[in-house]
């Protein structure tokens, strides 16, 4: 198959990685032409450039590996390219803002959107790594007339690529979900670190704090994009989230000890499932 | 050197594991025969008992590896054994209430407080492993008039155990930074997870969510106890914590992209640092 990722970074790298090894014929866009170079000597694409104009017509899948807002203006740029049937779609962390208005504007190329959930805190092609999607879950949201071909195109990828589990779900519950496991965890890792006043904290730093704060290394440009575009959802998940820190506070002020263990033995069980 | 371990637990079992393959004659106490037989038999130590008269009066070091709550009532009933020029040290994660009263209490047998700076999520002697050790943080919290050779003595089992680095701090550093570095984080992690209302919360699971919520998996006899033991310390680093993430919320509500991206520099430049 005929594949087009368009811009080659960290992603769009890893992405185009693991499809060559599979046996993807990979092409590549990217508006740096030493990355393009880069990718083409070391076999990581048969081809590309700078403009999309010269690959888009010619393949059957699309990836657009953009920042979030980046993605809508991609397409409306390159409308008269995409043909009936080409396969289009995305790896971005919030789905709502992008499904729906993609689907519409491509009309009869069909849009699926998708979220690899897998990452590093390092940018650009040269840390693109197609290891990094082993064992992690693909988030597939079709919408409502989304073409049921098009979404098996994209989770054959996803498994060719290495994903663990396809999930299948809305762009809504998409959103509200990633808001409490992936938004709100690097809101958590953020804040403490810049809650530190002290020069000598590395003295007392264990396992648990270096664990809950190597997402602090965050990526600003597409981290403020994300939380942005998913503002409400975000900002109730840290409100429910301040609900719980409130409630162990009013336990340790008064002295709670079977309150603490109750909350404790709960959070336990609660992680053991999952 | 003998050395005395009072509780064989994860954190006594693996002292005493590690410091018996160093050379150290190694005793244990703890109140379930079972667990002494099965160090004995392993070779974890020479020999153990379920009291403590029979080894106090024989060792130059005590390692008392008890709950923080168990500290001073030990010292207290075994008053009577404890000898001149002894150390004794513990191993618990608060040092203000417990380093003080023992100093005190025992008079011409040297007290010296410590916490390693390590542990698992698992609790008891089977799940002992020197290695957990390795490369991580001792701290010691030495107070006005302690001996400087006791310190010494305990200095040098700690680099025997494999600890990477002994800090020497006051008890009231070592509670405050603890409250932020090891506490808050556990708080934290709880919080995350009881925050939680949905059962398919494991499709969108990520590294990162994975990583904040381990230590959610917590011990609640020992965190409720060191959580009261510190709770002005917690109290306040939670409440400093909480502003950091309403001042991200603040940005969110507002669409500021550049406030965000102000927050998410910041963060990652402290990181890096640490």
């Amino acid at each position: 198959m005929n594949v087009l990722i368009v811009g080659l970074g960290l992603i769009g790298g890893s992405y185009a990685k693991g499809l060559t090894k599979k046996g993807y014929q990979v092409y590549g866009v990217d508006n740096n032409l030493e990355t393009i170079e880069y990718a083409k000597n070391e076999g990581i694409i048969i081809d590309g450039g700078l403009l999309p104009a010269a690959f888009i017509p010619n393949v059957e899948l699309i990836v657009i590996c953009l920042y979030p807002n980046d993605v809508i203006p991609f397409i409306e740029e390159n409308l008269h390219l995409f043909k009936d049937g080409q396969v289009i779609t995305d790896v971005c962390g919030i789905k709502k803002s992008i499904c729906y208005d993609a689907t519409v504007l491509l009309k009869k190329a069909y849009f699926v959107g998708s979220h690899p959930m897998a990452g590093r805190e390092k940018v650009g092609l040269k840390y693109a790594d197609e290891n990094i999607f082993k064992g992690t879950n693909f988030l597939l949201c079709p919408v409502e007339n989304t073409n049921e071909k098009a979404v098996n195109v994209v989770s054959k990828m996803a498994y060719d690529l290495g994903f663990k589990k396809v999930h299948k779900i809305s762009p809504e519950f998409h959103d509200e979900m990633i808001a409490y496991t992936s938004q709100l965890t690097h809101a958590i890792a953020v804040s403490l670190v810049n809650a530190n006043q002290n020069d000598e904290v590395s003295k007392f730093i264990g396992d648990s704090y270096r664990d809950l704060t190597r997402i602090a290394m965050i990526n600003e440009s597409l981290w403020s994009e994300l939380f942005v575009e998913n503002k409400e959802a975000l900002n109730q998940q840290i409100d429910s989230f301040i609900n719980e820190l409130e409630n162990l506070k009013s336990a340790l002020k008064s002295d709670n000890l079977d309150k603490l263990k109750e909350i404790f033995i709960s959070s336990k069980k609660k992680r053991e499932v999952m």
